[in-house]
């Protein structure tokens, strides 16, 4: 099969063998997997990744223990857990320390002809769903993670700073959860996706203080915590969902005199995205920029770094 | 009256007016105060002060609208609220935006014969509290804000990271909490004084990775936060106690990945922190380092930025 290569910040595509699957795990065929901004970062170094990228996809199963599985489309919960320790043991296996991670960590990743993944770790996709939207399942339960971990009253005033891919994402989830949504962007393009839906989306630069209970930061740079910090209330809650390859300087006195709590977000379960998308209260009409077949990477990671642009796919269906 | 005035880092001593009490406040002559870490960052030019510090004290209550406050030795909550605004009405009068502060924002401190503050804000303290102890009852309450704060299940491993007055207090308020305490120090004579307690009371600089359910910086160094998002487990609370003046630097990749919360934290409320006091789950025993008369300010304040040194205390009484 062809494989996407990354290393040393160069995408190839080599010629690989079709990956085994272990019992237990399902052999799946790749139809389409989007490009990630942590794509991005692994071809500029973070986690010194060498290997085949790739984390958000969709496929469909060709050999599997379970016979209900063969066939069908799915997507994958992409942390691949031991199943037995403490973190796994209270359903926090994305925590799991011994943890590989489906085109991160140790396990090759979607942009593939074929990848593996344990059974447990696959959702099978409602026909009413289409393959282009179910691409955007693994990063909308990240966006979701957000309510698992905040507990955020409807009518709460929250922003969301960036407005790439994720920040559309959480903008909408928020507003879907009842909170009094405020995303603050660049991008007209990008703000019309959500204004469409009610969300509040602004161009402007300024930016009010001390304003909202919760800030999510998706902007992708290190500027964006400290603005977050400036704009949230006493006693309010900075999401923090940018992953910044390096270190990010911040004034901590406005935290401790403020007692501002700052979160980490990461992955999230996949059953309230799938609901999310299946029954329409989150809309990613409009969110791919382009498509490429997979032998055409290399143009299509070219293409995704491009500022402004949203989200790449590469098809192999 | 003679009272402490702080001016571009020089301490000196200046004769003042005794201050006019408005209606609803009472006049409070002060016994005895404590000189702070954060006294010690207001000399070194943290909020831009210039004034007369000190937010630590016990005194008498010389004039009130309240007879039964008259002649009563009292502590004070620090902030003066506006008493109508968001915050006032859900009981966070500590975060009215309007708030001024004794000792540190537009409110001469006590580190003066005399002082003023809101009846709203006095607590009569217990005749079984000697004054000496008393005048733990802020630093104390800051200590005790944390399980205001954070839910913290009896039993849980929990690392306090810093040896100076607030650290032993919170390792304290941790132990006696439930926790499974241990503290990290430089100081053997300081550790001593909580490990009698049954607190684990370590000097080593070896820390352990990825295993404490919560760990609260109380070092004063920019070192000790990174410290702690290393030493704090997945979905673990890092509790930021040490107001550092300047940015700090933070890789917020482990914060993100691990899902890690960090929370900062400041004044708290008196009434759990009098009745660990009056109760004897909390020992200050030891505590004081020295004592001067108000007088010898400059000297006090020398003192208390000494290295290794603990409470300094200045005397009225």
């Amino acid at each position: 099969m062809i494989a996407v290569h990354l290393e040393s910040g160069q995408v190839t595509i080599l010629q690989a063998p079709k990956p085994v699957r272990p019992l237990g795990s399902a052999l799946i065929r790749v139809l389409v997997a989007g490009i990630c901004n942590t794509d991005l970062e692994l071809q500029r170094g973070y986690y010194d990744f060498r290997g085949t990228p790739g984390h958000e996809f969709v496929g469909e199963v060709v050999e599997a223990d379970s016979p209900a599985l063969i066939g069908k489309r799915v997507a994958g919960e992409i942390n691949l857990a031991c199943g037995h320790c403490d973190f796994c043991a209270i359903g926090l296996a994305r925590h799991c320390p011994t943890r590989t991670v489906l085109g991160i960590v140790k396990h090759p990743g979607a942009f593939a002809e074929y990848l593996v993944l344990p059974e447990s770790n696959l959702h099978i996709i409602p026909d009413e769903i289409p393959t282009d939207q179910a691409v955007f399942l693994e990063p909308l339960a990240a966006a979701c993670e957000i309510l698992d971990q905040v507990q955020m009253p409807p009518g709460e005033h929250v922003a969301v700073l960036g407005d790439g891919k994720l920040g559309l994402l959480v903008a909408q989830v928020l507003h879907s959860h009842g909170c009094q949504v405020t995303l603050y962007g660049r991008h007209e393009n990008k703000l019309a996706l959500v204004r469409k839906l009610g969300v509040e989306a602004i161009a402007s630069e300024a930016r009010p203080r001390a304003a909202f209970q919760m800030v999510v930061d998706c902007t992708g740079w290190a500027s964006g915590l400290q603005e977050a910090v400036r704009m949230v209330r006493p006693r309010g809650t900075v999401v923090m969902k940018s992953t910044i390859h390096g270190d990010v300087a911040i004034d901590t006195a406005p935290v401790i005199v403020n007692e501002i709590t700052l979160i980490g977000s990461r992955c999230g379960r996949f059953e309230p995205a799938m609901e999310m998308l299946r029954s329409g209260r989150v809309d990613v009409m409009g969110f791919v920029s382009a498509e490429f077949p997979l032998e055409q990477a290399p143009a299509a990671f070219a293409e995704a770094a491009r500022r402004g642009v949203l989200k790449v796919l590469l098809r192999n269906d």
